[in-house]
């Protein structure tokens, strides 16, 4: 079983990066024409990111979805004129078989639940681009499309389907692998696409999948027209759609150049952002820092400005930090947010991102920020943040505070220290840009029990809050003095290190997300939490289980009790 | 691990009977006085269900659960004169320590899951008890009251706790026993009493709980008074609470009776209701019929008819079935649902329920209906209903279909039968009285697609609807005609039967609750996955497991990866 792997993925190779460039691209085709993009999947069978196993029929494995994350991202930002993209295949009989099974097959748990988070996270990416971004995706399906591949259109607004014999799509996981589709498959059925359930029922144990009209007339595709007009069906499509979109089509995108990072031991460093990792505390203390530079004036000076616009190049090391972190160090279960520098200049900065915020980059800007906190909002590890003296918890830097499971400020000043007691401060990047996966921002999900603190607090936008007052407006979770801080933390620390990892993140994944429920909550809270019990169950994982014996020509065996 | 159980709880104990009644309570003494009864929790420590196991400190097993559900549908039912219910402790010095955890570690995961998930259905009754019923529960707690105790309390309305050194609220599960609160503990304190999420982080982090004012302040209790005014207050509350509820004070109740019921090798049998299990093809077949009699014309007729009165006694015998199916069945992974008798005679009870709803039994024996309705909603067993020839799914009873993951209607009659082709028919009981754990009924939840289609089936009440008609209107999943029948049922059965059934389960939890999200999906579309993941890792139940080293002295090892 799976289960009783003792080295961790990180030991056994070589750790994952997840930075890259269309240059370097193995598996996807990006073109673009006037207004609409066209991303094309034409995986190379032989680019696995790990030895031992093929990408066969386009199926992926991680390194395929960070191709697809990167190209997303670039859309965005690279791409102010394209208002449409076309996912389609670059391979003539086949749309995309899924996640490659062979590659579950000799992953570790871990792995396998991490990989659907990022692949979760890339498809919820694909929605937030449609609806949010107004740069609409869609599918064009020729041959089959299955799992992995169906959940990849499932994320997209259209989906135009060929109407011949090869063509169909399925959602196979269950009747051939005894797991569930993993990256939001059942809950976009019924939750997107509206599905009726006993539809969706037999839809889900249909190995070879529907074709043709009965797709359409069951709501699982939204068009099937013959081979020879799929082509130009999702042309018009897509022109219509791109038509509609508000992205400025005379404007000149930015470069994504690439994020700069050095590892040295246990310390990573980006400009703005650096992480420093304790083993034997099983922590990474993780700093945000302002920049020496002044904000700039006007959204030109943003673009000029480009990926070194601070709130940009911090979002874009944050977020490879949070990458980096999951997957090369499974065993760091403490994440320690920290802040330094000057709480006027975040303040400025948020400024111009309300000022601008019609401006198409500061749109993407702001979007890219609110995808990064949802990543912590995610994040399999504890999270807690501390407020000391000469830390910046202000505005978009307080979410950092209001994301994390508990929150220590100190209260006064260090003694011996010059430096002035923290304080927190509010802007109105808190009350609504940075929505959180339920649709609440941070501070609504805070204080469901009385709303109405929420608006109270708008009122006192700008003012420093010192510990007192942050604890009195309940922003903070401890407020120790400069006696106590030390050993309260250590305590703090050291008590999360020894509890079970799995209790803590059931305990996080539940309480992080009150509130109402939306797709995500329903993908991150319910769908991967029984895909988690799934893919440690025998009947899955066992030496007779269907995920470990698939392609053996043997069938799974199971234990027929339900539970 | 407890993964690696071979035998079946069924196989290794007595079967659980889920029958039982004040007079043969082990675990808790119910008296009333006017409008306020009270239940106190007095655990007998050598009354465990089974063997190995003693109930210290008021912690309780399945079998004092069960005694809890038998007086809170007795109340219910036997006492419309209550308005109000203390839930109190038994004992001087402690309220109740939560499951007993012996019984947990010592119990196979398939019984961990399934005893918490009838807890958890118990807790949901005593909440649908205080707000649609009107009888409200309220808790006072005098001594510890941790895990499960306070999950206890937390179903509860109004918490009223003792100030003094000894009594405490505490969720202990994760520091103690590295596993989750197990009856939506978690959920209720964030999404019922609005804990602020980075106080709950802590509480639920906190061996020893939480006292006095602060558990007030934090939203963990309502009130807390010296312990010696505690009856006193707990008292008034209960009395105001029961002065604002509309149960009627002069009417009297009607008896319980012992459900009867037979079982005689594979078949089960109660008045309207039995089941057949078929142990080759691991599928249990359960037929609902009409009664001979006619329904009753008046509230006063329907009083004396009490417990045989028909719907009620229907939603006996399913709600007993369905317990024992799950607790004593558990390789029975498919329930085929069947109807027989006269469709007249289900509407005409309809109309009763309809046209008395405000009548206080009336109002019961729909509430009945509806908990058990939802009962097969959150069951872990894959539900087909067959309509067939002489069948009667009409209005209540089409909820059975309704609930089912899929339906399989004959079109047409069968040759050389007199019978005249099924048809299904909606009554004004298809719209509102029955809605499902996400608050919406059978029908808004199946055509979330396009809701004005219930508005559309409203027209149609009455009509009787032959498969085609019943296929068009979106009612059933499959209408095969006599030719095709056998093969399909059987190849579908076959197929069920084959699948894993831990896929199953999460898809079936996956399909069956789209739409809105409340408490009850929560708890056990996500808050049941995560407890059901964590029962399953070794950190919790390996050799070196919390769980299982419990008591032990030594304490839990854990594999540091986080997932």
């Amino acid at each position: 079983m799976a289960d009783t792997d003792t080295a961790t993925d990180s030991t056994r190779h070589p750790p994952v990066d997840f930075r890259t460039e269309p240059a370097r691209y193995k598996h996807w085709k990006l073109t673009i024409e006037g207004r609409v993009a066209t991303l094309a999947m034409d995986v190379q069978e032989d680019g696995g990111l790990r030895p031992g196993y093929e990408l066969k029929l386009n199926s992926y494995d991680l390194g395929v979805d960070i191709e697809l994350h990167d190209a997303i991202q670039r859309l965005r930002f690279e791409h102010p004129e394209v208002g449409a993209v076309i996912l389609r295949s670059g391979k003539e009989r086949v749309f995309c078989a899924g996640a490659n099974i062979r590659m579950l097959g000799q992953s570790s748990h871990a792995w396998k639940v991490n990989f659907c988070k990022f692949t979760n996270e890339t498809r919820n990416g694909m929605e937030d681009a449609s609806t949010e971004s107004r740069q609409v995706y869609l599918t064009a399906i020729n041959g089959p499309c299955a799992g992995g591949g169906y959940e990849l259109a499932l994320a997209t607004e259209h989906i135009v389907m060929a109407d011949d014999g090869n063509t169909s799509v399925a959602l196979p996981e269950l009747p051939l692998l005894a797991v569930l589709p993993g990256t939001g498959g059942l809950t976009r059925l019924v939750d997107k696409r509206h599905v009726r359930r006993d539809r969706a029922d037999v839809f889900c144990t249909l190995e070879e999948g529907i074709k043709g009209q009965r797709a359409v007339e069951w709501g699982l595709v939204d068009e099937v027209v013959p081979r020879s007009r799929l082509e130009e069906t999702v042309s018009r499509r897509a022109t219509e759609l791109a038509g509609r979109s508000d992205r400025p089509s005379a404007a000149r995108g930015i470069v994504l150049s690439p994020v700069e990072r050095t590892i040295e031991g246990d310390r990573i460093a980006y400009r703005h952002v650096s992480a420093r990792i304790e083993r034997g505390r099983g922590l990474a203390e993780i700093t945000v820092r302002t920049p020496a530079e002044a904000a700039p004036a006007t959204p030109e000076e943003i673009a000029t400005r480009g990926a070194d616009f601070w709130p940009l190049a911090v979002a874009r090391a944050l977020d490879d930090l949070i990458l980096h972190l999951r997957t090369n160090e499974e065993t760091i279960g403490l994440w320690v947010l920290r802040t330094e520098g000057r709480g006027d200049v975040v303040e400025a900065y948020d400024r111009l991102l309300v000022d601008h915020a019609n401006d198409w980059l500061v749109r993407e800007v702001r979007l890219y920020l609110k995808r990064v906190l949802k990543r912590l909002d995610v994040t399999a590890r504890s999270i807690f943040a501390l407020i000391e003296p000469r830390s910046c918890f202000v505005g978009t830097l307080l979410e950092l505070a209001l994301a994390a499971d508990r929150s220590y400020m100190l209260d006064g000043a260090r003694e011996g220290e010059a430096a002035a007691p923290p304080a927190v401060r509010l802007t109105a990047m808190n009350f609504g840009p940075y929505p959180m996966p339920n649709g609440l921002t941070r501070l609504a999900s805070r204080f469901l029990a009385q709303p109405g603190r929420v608006d109270d607090l708008k009122g006192r936008i700008g003012e420093d809050l010192e510990a007192h007052a942050a604890a009195e407006a309940g922003l903070v979770t401890v407020t120790p003095d400069d006696i106590d801080w030390e050993d309260e933390i250590r305590v703090a620390m050291e008590e999360r290190a020894a509890f079970s990892p799995d209790a803590l993140t059931g305990m996080e994944a539940s309480l992080r997300f009150a509130g109402p429920e939306t797709l995500e909550t329903k993908i991150f809270g319910r769908l991967s939490a029984w895909q988690n019990w799934i893919f440690q169950r025998p009947n899955a994982v066992g030496s007779h289980g269907a995920l470990r014996v698939y392609g053996t020509g043997e069938r799974g065996r199971f234990d027929p009790r339900r539970v």
